[in-house]
């Protein structure tokens, strides 16, 4: 588990009517999202049905380039993906899109979320005699939408038909030869949301990557909506709708980009009012108030206009993205030096300093910043966490997962701030965290903080169980 | 389609007893297999039932170094797998071998051939809730055998199971998580032969690749066999055994290597013996024999020991392997320039020269070089082609397949003769073709030459069906 | 020339009596200072004598990884760098440390700046017979070396009699079999400091390596100083010490890193000192200050403190570095898009913001980034620029060169506001960026703003004239 | 030292007036050239005084491709150059061509060869203040010309100039701003032939080069002379010609491409003339001849010839070439297996065989190939070597340079029998060896054999006391 905890998938989708190059605007849309998953990336393109795919390990940059981007050729549909997982599941098997074939021709599906009762939805298909490529949950999805359709008029009705299947979190974009379909499934877990571009219209995980591509945001997709584009506009089946919902928290604490408006509610704004609401939580006597970059930035603006304390700058992040090498020997060094974040030690030296992050996972990261920032001549470092302390797994598409490596799990409060050397230490409240996104009107998933899970999760969930089986 | 025709594919698997390690000796072999497909290369390891699979676009040597090699890990078995297919089918998802997962845990295949009645077997599967992932065989044949596996006892039987529903040519290598499987279809079209070194069973496509290993040659596995290596040593399940048998003959014309030993037969003394039958039925008066390096050498020296026409050398092959580039090159400038194949003009300047090739596809290469020996000098050029005129594509794993690009289809021998802009050409009968395996004891099939297809094959074969539809 | 003025070098040496791995830490200082050069990268390591040295075209972690650091050995000093060059000479002849041999064994060599008498040395050494590989300052100064080595009795004798032919800027470190020396020109142009791990003395262009290795601060190389360690430890040798010194005062306004201490001034203070100015020259009424992400978050908070208007967010950038393609799709979208930085727009909307900025070039980025704040909602964007407008060409290791792309030889200041869209425009005086630094006791050179060269430079520096006619 | 003798490199230049893509037809030209040098490869290309270069290590098609070759542009005049060098000095840096500026412009140079005086000459330059950045000759050579060429009135007679002052081996293709130049040494230690296609001239190490480009053989260029060619046509300057040649014997033996002419002689000719002078010296009883492949295959034919035992085929040569990894995979199965080599059993089993190849460097390599013979069931192996025992270094640019590993220094011939594991040995006498090239009217060096250099050499050359001291 890294030091930070990771959303696994990022998600677009566009249906061109104005002559757009539907590759490239993927290929920006996914750099925009590149947050969401560094593991994988790939495009799918569908001209007049044929769907052309190219992914791979790797940065969206990484993955493609001009000529492969050239070679997706033009279409009229694209959708595009990006994958983080857990280090031990680097499969390029389970890259995404995902594209199938079945007996109603092709279908090209990612998926961004973890579907809670796969085991029995695989043993049922394995014992109709399904066989599994991949370890992902697309292809479960996959399946079950290629035999819904036997008795379905049409692929959104299918996909209406899984949904009643599926348990868990699941934002989906899908491309079948004529239409481009989005879902969210009913607990809307995960965002997705619609924009456009002149006529035509397109789907993303974010806002960000509308902005970037210069596209006007519609609205969000609906928990339970599933929303179809074809060549009569866009329309919407609303069959899984109005259930209560339960969208990730942490996406405003800190997968989300912070120009990215989420259900109404800008995240940036979020971490600012998470950096307010700690700064009346857990006041401090300081000189200055400084967040971890970038993580921490929002939240200690935030913490700063509420308290009156200066904002300051703390650190200086190396612009200059470190590949394994640097990675590696950063790693055996941790405790001593600051490859990647340096210590502006002339604005510390002989300062109190409230510290803001987002979030402490094992603890080791924290414990050198603020040993660094010690070592650069700070007085006082008070820690300032913009969310409750992780206790519980996460089971619907994060990578929070572990009891093992979570600190909170493992040591009381002051036993942490004791660990991270810190003056003091104080976390949002889950009240609070629930206050952050008042512009949102969708009631939130806070179960890594309080193990209130939102729907029934197996006792003992099997993540990797398929994955020990297999790797690639 | 190529200047030469193309074997699709070449296999190995190995059961390891005695401290080998499986990965690189998979590694070696298939690169003494590489002549049989250079689109792509797989490894898969099993260790004590975890299957690691690394495979990709490329020439063994490509896809793996030492670092790809020791991330496999050592493992109890290992399967392996080269893939050539017509170039617009290259595919990444199409490289093998197949790991799959099913009801009874995970199965990694490999294939080599092509099955005839695929697009009924695709029907029933899709109207089972089938998806495909891929455009290969492999995909089809996992299908049915993980549906078979409910109802049989054992992973070979279930094989045996399925073989009666495949029709057409098929050798395959399979690993589950405690045996090493081989299989022949009842007709062998393909070659597949079993091998050892030490206490450890393996299975190659050709018996070049036992050579370079220094394993023990044991004997082929028979038309219709499945042969299971376990804990327990190798045994044999000979349902499907005892039909008459269709041995592609063009392995012994060209896609084996000369050292290769196939049902008994030396590649190298079958190609002799056409050089030899071609020599008694077109002899010429000449001053030299010499074969297109490499494909004619063999038929050279055959022509040459039966004629009593001194062997000769008449080009010098570079030795460096040009990529892209310098084909592309090459092609541009086909007509007037040797790039890869230099004339030896001190050799044939003012000789009558006998030119030795094993086959024509389309005619541009061989014009080409008979071009470039009389801008040498030779004196007269004597096209003699120790194989039957290709007539009719070919269903069962071959690339021989379409009849627009066969020059035998649309010219008369004269008239290849006359564009190939040689003084005579003789072709080998289909008599003599027949004869030149004297040693195997299996009958042969001779469709390309003869259209007799030895089993039935669709009005339309729809080989390009799924492709036209996915490209990745 | 791109939208931002470049640094061309950055300068690392170490000299090791405490087991440090050389290449490693080398590597790692390069890391720190790659802010300083993108275009290659070098490492030369020294073990008894020997040199190894690897460089390449490419960023720090591009050109190494574990494999070349370990194939770089283990010595006892090693000198490393990297450059950057106007992409019209992107030559890998270039790349540096240049390692020559000669009378007196071997040397490796690594400059920062630009010297101006090139012209007349480069001929005197020419009608000398001497051949010339690359086009850069660090060969002509290699063969002077040379040639004083010849009548000096030491390579640091040898130095300090070839600083007397050199005219320029010029920091320099160099390694012999037993030494590691550094020099600075005598007007200091370009930062160069002494470092300590444990025993073991270092030389870096700016204090943030030494940081980053964990190394204490010892002092900076004064200007005109040689500096020598060996085994007897460090020494100097001050014959062109004293002399007025010329500090490029842009190092404290962009090129250095923030975290970076130059003779004694904090570069994080300078440029807050500079915002703070700026906001006593140019105060505006506004809502939020916002700083162009990063070049100019350090002005602007300087100026938020100043002024008393909140600080704030504006823009979110992407995290993951792009590359050519991205850079190059993103040219063409240059107006209308945002794909590297995303303005936060529920922050700015219907805000009146004071944006700041170090400098304009150009103006087509700044243009852009204004249109964006205007599309995202800001009412009001005042722009600030915390250093004076440039006028004149750089000749000492800068970019800024060409009178023709700077939008401030062409245009007024009223015009640069109406071209960029803003409502204001305030650049830093000549006298406020004097005043910056207040803790440096260097005078500064301000040519770039007032054309007041510190030394005499040529009526046209013909810095391209080799260039045209070599590329590599 | 490899199993076989190297060639140090191959040369090819062009002057077009016709149109032609130089870049391209050099690219061409290396490729046919790559057997003389496998390590590194470059392409300087000059249009209207402005050289491009681009080289590398690596072989010619790894080197190049489309885009490089696109990047090199279109110019008139062009040089190319494939080098090889002792493993230990496998330099980035002594890639050629070498590309230098001085006082007359630029001048481009690529060199095979090797130059014995080249301690005295670098002595002297050092003294004159000279700087090194390579290890190869050709720095050394540009320096000479760069100081001749001050008192010089042109560059080729400041090249004539220096040919006075340098002893051994060079062929040398050089590039001014508007001259092609080539020339070789008085004693033509290494050839160098003249070109022409169309109204264009162009130079080549060898005449493959030309038949690969479709180009006519002028002639070759003679020792001693200097060919100029410009703009008026081909001239040349004969001042070093008439001295008594020493061209090297194992350009016949082994360097050169078979389809290659020398200096009149047919290399294919003197191979097989080889082998029947071997068959007169070295008769013996057997059923079959073959050769190495590729080595022994001309001389094999010869032996075949003159016996009047059939010639056969032993091995099959795997096609694809090996990378590192396979060669190092080999080199620890040495003994046992055959991964490039398949022994040919079906032909050799039971047979008495003659097998011939052109020399033994340590003797490894041929024992396996004999055990593997053996272990393939030949009856009776008899080793026929096509040239005489190795014995002395060569100082004139080959790798035969270092007693310690060649076998025949170590033992006798009856010695070295049993070592390799042969029932006889045959080598070719020194008579022998110097009959097998009757077209050639030049006088050979044989030194290699004989130890009597044609011209003076150290008495320890110190080829390596400059390399010990820089790697890169």
């Amino acid at each position: 588990m890294a030091h930070k905890p990771h959303e696994e998938c990022g998600l677009f989708g566009i249906y061109n009517k104005d002559g757009l190059q539907v590759a490239e605007e993927t290929y920006l849309a996914l750099y925009a999202l590149q947050h969401r998953g560094q593991e994988s990336a790939g495009i799918a393109v569908n001209d007049g049905g044929v769907i052309t795919v190219h992914k791979d390990m790797g940065l969206v940059p990484d993955v493609f380039d001009e000529k492969t981007i050239k070679k997706l050729g033009s279409g009229q549909l694209a959708i595009g993906h990006v994958r983080y997982s857990p280090s031990d599941k680097l499969e390029r098997a389970n890259s995404q899109p995902l594209v199938m074939r079945y007996v109603k021709g092709t279908l090209a599906i990612g998926h961004n979320g973890s579907i809670v009762n796969i085991p029995e939805l695989k043993k049922e298909l394995e014992y109709g005699g399904a066989i599994f490529q991949t370890s992902c949950d697309a292809e479960i999805i996959a399946y079950i939408i290629a035999r819904e359709r036997l008795n379905a008029g049409s692929i959104e009705q299918a996909l209406v038909n899984t949904m009643k299947k599926l348990k868990g979190a699941y934002s989906l974009v899908m491309m079948s030869p004529k239409k481009l379909i989005a879902a969210r499934d009913p607990q809307g877990f995960r965002p997705l949301c619609i924009g456009k571009i002149g006529e035509s219209y397109c789907f993303a995980s974010e806002t960000c990557a509308l902005t970037s591509l210069g596209a006007d945001y519609v609205r969000d997709v609906e928990p339970g909506e599933v929303v179809v584009v074809d060549e009569n506009g866009l329309r919407s089946l609303k069959d899984h709708c109005g259930q209560k919902s339960s969208l990730c928290i942490f996406e405003f604490v800190y997968f989300a980009r912070p120009d990215s408006v989420i259900d109404g509610q800008s995240v940036h704004f979020a971490r600012q009012n998470a950096g307010r609401i700690l700064a009346q939580e857990h006041p401090v006597e300081a000189d200055l108030v400084m967040g971890v970059p970038d993580s921490g930035l929002d939240a200690a603006l935030g913490y700063s206009y509420e308290s009156g304390i200066p904002y300051g700058m703390g650190f200086v992040k190396n612009r200059y993205i470190g590949r394994t090498f640097i990675q590696e020997t950063q790693k055996q060094r941790e405790r001593s030096v600051s490859i990647k974040l340096g210590a502006l030690g002339a604005a510390v030296k002989g300062k109190r300093v409230v510290l803001v992050d987002d979030s402490i996972v094992r603890g080791t990261t924290c414990a050198n910043i603020v040993a660094n920032l010690r070592a650069a001549g700070a007085k006082e470092v008070h820690m300032r966490i913009s969310s409750p302390p992780f206790m519980h797994p996460c089971y619907f598409g994060t990578d929070i997962s572990s009891r093992e490596h979570l600190i909170a799990c493992k040591m009381s409060i002051d036993e942490i701030r004791d660990h991270i050397g810190a003056d003091s230490l104080g976390y949002l409240s889950i009240e609070g965290v629930h206050a952050i996104a008042k512009e949102s009107n969708l009631s939130m998933c806070d179960a890594c903080f309080t193990g209130r899970y939102p729907i029934e999760v197996p006792d003992e969930m099997p993540k990797d169980k398929y994955d020990q089986k297999i790797k690639a």
